[in-house]
């Protein structure tokens, strides 16, 4: 296998753990707290969790421990879509295992959940696990997203289960895969089993994220790799001086990343999705919005700039969020009609008398290439893919027609031109920063802890983590902890609550009271690349998100 | 000013220099060689460089040389593009004179050669200079494009050196601007005027080298960075399972940058122009090309892929380049006119009478929002503006068509899924890598030295670059040495020879050798973040293009 001269390096690095997690495995002992309760729907969650709801927080002390020495056969699924670190978690739980005993067996799971459904499995050995030792990817079984929901799939786990004999999973996953690892806990249960469940807080979206999880891994990594980019792009055009950067970053429905990296970078404008929905914008108010900082520049003789969007923002627009709902619906009703329609003409005719009046104006107004993308690729639910709307060329687009019209009327004399970014798959496969390098070995290895101490249904939780690591905390946290019903596709389902971003959070506040200043001067940062090597404050520093949110 | 962890960390790096260059400057003596020839068509270039002509290549050795203590007042213009170590060169530059003699003056000229044309200029002090080393862009001066062409701006251009009192100008810039530096020679030289002009090789496209320039510098860095991402992509494709990534690089006519990131990442296809244009290959041609790798792929179950094309492919593929030459006459032979079509149909139906039948149906057969990007967006100079047509997005829909055909007579049975990237301003700003903050530096402080030396119409050379820096060899090569005349814009121009790809050379012939292997098979290189402070093998590597060249 050829490999790069930095992954070569990286396989030296040694995780660094929290400080209680470094004992020898039989002194690191379990305190249990007091029995917990749900976010909210209590009665709901305790009927459909009738087994697993309301267990302690856990938290691993120093102190004797004779049971950790069993040996064990665990399964480990990579759930949903990448985020650096993955790797870091497998060898954390793998290198616990054979602390715990040597003769402990790791199961990888090919392919994500269905992996376990169709008992594609590959035993994880030494060998294996160096070759991805502080790698990025989620290469070393693949991931995917099937999710584990009807009974045939249920009892298909149970089975591939049994027959590797397994004692726990281990499913490294977001929200909606967590949740999944709490119905599979209550379903072994049910069905009399003990194999335990244990899930692991993923997403470079940072939206898992709530009392209990500082933060979800890869966030971290992913923020700093945009970063990058976007401080390279705001050096870029402050050199030039003639370009209005529009960079659309990933993260789903969340701001989280953008609000990260405005606060790292500094560019002059950030849209924050749950803002614009909170003040309920009009697509017009945001265009405005941005031209005001266009025109404030240009009155300075800058015109250049960067703008920050979001991927969900679309969204929390009110008259878009109506549009795509009644196109989703509109197109859901007459699914096989619709398809058969091949030009975008025709298709708007179809829907203009399938549509309300102000969603098929806007859909008319909107550039014939942005509208097509509302149309087309569906998701297997039948949902637009909003992430394949360029809301970065529509913003660019209605600017410039904006700016032309200030023009005309002598209240702009500056000149604009667009360049148009979108960043997401450069980010997700980094190799892991230090930082998530060490959080994500710790919640494998607190993954083990947890299985070693016969838990089921918990999350893998290391907290404290703007200290340094060796006083960070590890445990556990009840799924159901964080839980709550939501209607999904029709009826009410037990959820892991998303976590948006809180508008009176610190961050938040602290990007709101600074941006005035950024719109119209240039404040520019330049983070540059990851650092693996170099001095701390470059190496080892997590997130500004984290840290206000820590009080730092 | 704030500044990132990283640019502070920077400021504390002491670039390398040549062992020669580090001793006291007055110890620094300069060897002559013999008188330089031309490339080719030296009559003319004799005539037109009637003074500069045919000067000795220049070397600096250890040796005692008095003349190099005299107070200069020396101007700088960061001339096109931005790519990384610019401000390393001013830096060098910077120290050198102040080596020389403490009340030696740097300005630097704001703006490109407009500033000089225009007299913007400030002088660099130290406290300037100290906040720019090691960092990326070009925004301690800012650039431009603006040439120095008409007989009225090489006036200007002595008017404002004579006002400063200017011994020297020292133009960092690309082949053009290094052509225009030659011509500032000579023009000072005609007029009786002894002040000096210096070039430095810079460009991230990577196509001015020649026997004398090993490499023009910010290649190393901006491929690095380029690099980064398509290996982060790499892994992310090659972790979901389901997806071909479609990825333009910049770099002009050139495809050294593409080339280069594919010797890096080994992606499964890299489009090299040089080769097509060699080759004559149809669009058609380069479609199935990549769909024969798609499809053997999915032969393997692998339905994902990544896939590199350089930014001025459209122009190598003889179909495009007439149907571009053809539109680029037609609408210049009738501008306004054309200019009054506000609808794509009319201006398709306009130019049905203007164009060739063939490059007619192919500009109806490409998918329309492509079509119209060959309409628009024309550079001053009348042309299509290449980078802003999105060659990744027009294969990924002919790769689409192509298969759904192979699918139809049972030739292929895969999934397709394209998705598509455009890097060139991520990587022209990033904090240069260790290499090309060393090179640039030394590049500045050898301009010095051929300033102090009393030379003129020189280039800044530093060579055996791909031995450790004290090793390297600095000196001074004619411009005139690596020029000859081609046609530009409708007569005979002096210029330096562009580099592209050398079909016959060591890095082309590496890689195809290994692109066989690689379309078939995943053989994807991590490189991950440029590093600036861990092991050597990680930090202080360059491009393998360049050691390829070099027989390394």
């Amino acid at each position: 296998m050829s490999i790069s001269a930095l992954q070569n390096a990286r396989y030296a690095y040694k995780p660094k753990l929290p400080a209680c997690l470094n004992s020898p495995v039989n002194e690191i002992a379990v305190e249990m707290g007091e029995p917990t309760e749900a976010v909210a729907d209590r009665n709901e969650l305790k009927e459909i969790f009738a087994q697993c709801y309301g267990k302690p927080l856990v938290t691993f002390i120093k102190g004797k421990n004779d049971k950790i020495g069993r040996e064990l056969k665990v399964g480990v699924i990579l759930s949903g879509g990448q985020a650096p670190g993955g790797h870091n978690v497998i060898a954390g739980l793998f290198d616990g295992l054979k602390k715990g005993n040597a003769a402990s067996i790791l199961y990888g799971f090919k392919g994500g959940p269905s992996g376990l459904i169709d008992n594609k499995a590959i035993i994880l050995t030494d060998d294996i696990i160096d070759k991805y030792r502080n790698t990025g990817g989620f290469d070393i079984i693949g991931s995917g997203r099937t999710k584990i929901e009807t009974p045939q799939q249920f009892a298909s786990s149970l089975e591939t289960a049994k027959k590797l004999g397994l004692d726990a999973i281990v499913i490294i996953g977001g929200d909606d895969s967590n949740t999944n690892a709490a119905l599979l806990a209550e379903y072994f249960l049910t069905k009399g089993s003990k194999i335990q469940v244990i899930g692991c807080p993923k997403t470079i979206d940072g939206d898992l994220k709530n009392e209990y999880i500082e933060t979800s891994f890869g966030f971290d990594t992913a923020c700093k790799t945009y970063s990058e980019l976007i401080g390279n792009i705001c050096r870029d055009t402050n050199s030039a001086k003639k370009y209005w950067h529009f960079i659309k970053l990933m993260g789903r429905a969340a701001s989280h990343i953008a609000l990260e990296c405005a606060l790292q970078c500094r560019p002059n404008i950030c849209l924050v999705s749950e803002e614009i929905e909170a003040k309920g914008y009009s697509l017009e108010t945001i265009v405005e919005l941005i031209c005001a900082s266009v025109v404030k520049r240009a009155g300075n003789s800058e015109n250049f700039g960067v703008v920050l969007i979001p991927e969900g923002l679309v969204e929390f627009i009110p008259e878009i969020k109506k549009l795509i709902s009644e196109l989703n619906d509109a197109i859901a009703a007459d699914e096989k009609n619709f398809a058969s329609i091949s030009s975008f003409l025709d298709q708007i005719t179809w829907l203009s008398r399938r549509i309300s009046q102000p969603s098929y104006s806007l859909l008319y107004t909107l550039p014939p290439d942005i509208a097509q993308q509302f149309l087309m690729d569906r998701d297997p639910h039948g949902n637009v893919q909003v992430s394949r709307i360029e809301t970065e060329k529509l913003l660019v687009s209605m600017v410039e027609k904006k700016l032309q019209g200030l023009k005309d009327i002598n209240l702009y004399k500056g000149s604009f031109s667009g360049l148009t970014h979108f960043f997401g798959y450069e980010g997700r496969c980094a190799f892991p920063s230090n930082f998530d390098a060490d959080y994500c070995y710790s919640l494998g290895f607190s993954a083990f802890l947890l299985i070693a101490s016969g838990l089921t249904g918990y999350l893998s939780s290391v907290r404290n983590l703007t200290a340094p690591a060796e006083q960070w905390i590890a445990g556990g946290i009840p799924l159901t902890m964080m839980m709550n019903m939501e209607q999904r596709h029709g009826s009410k389902k037990p959820v892991i609550k998303k976590a948006l971003i809180d508008l009176d959070g610190k961050p938040f506040k602290a990007f709101k009271a600074a941006r005035e200043e950024w719109a119209e001067k240039t404040c520019f940062l330049y983070p540059g690349a990851i650092q693996y090597f170099g001095p701390e404050e470059v190496c080892d520093q997590t997130t500004i998100t984290l840290k206000m949110e820590r009080g730092k």
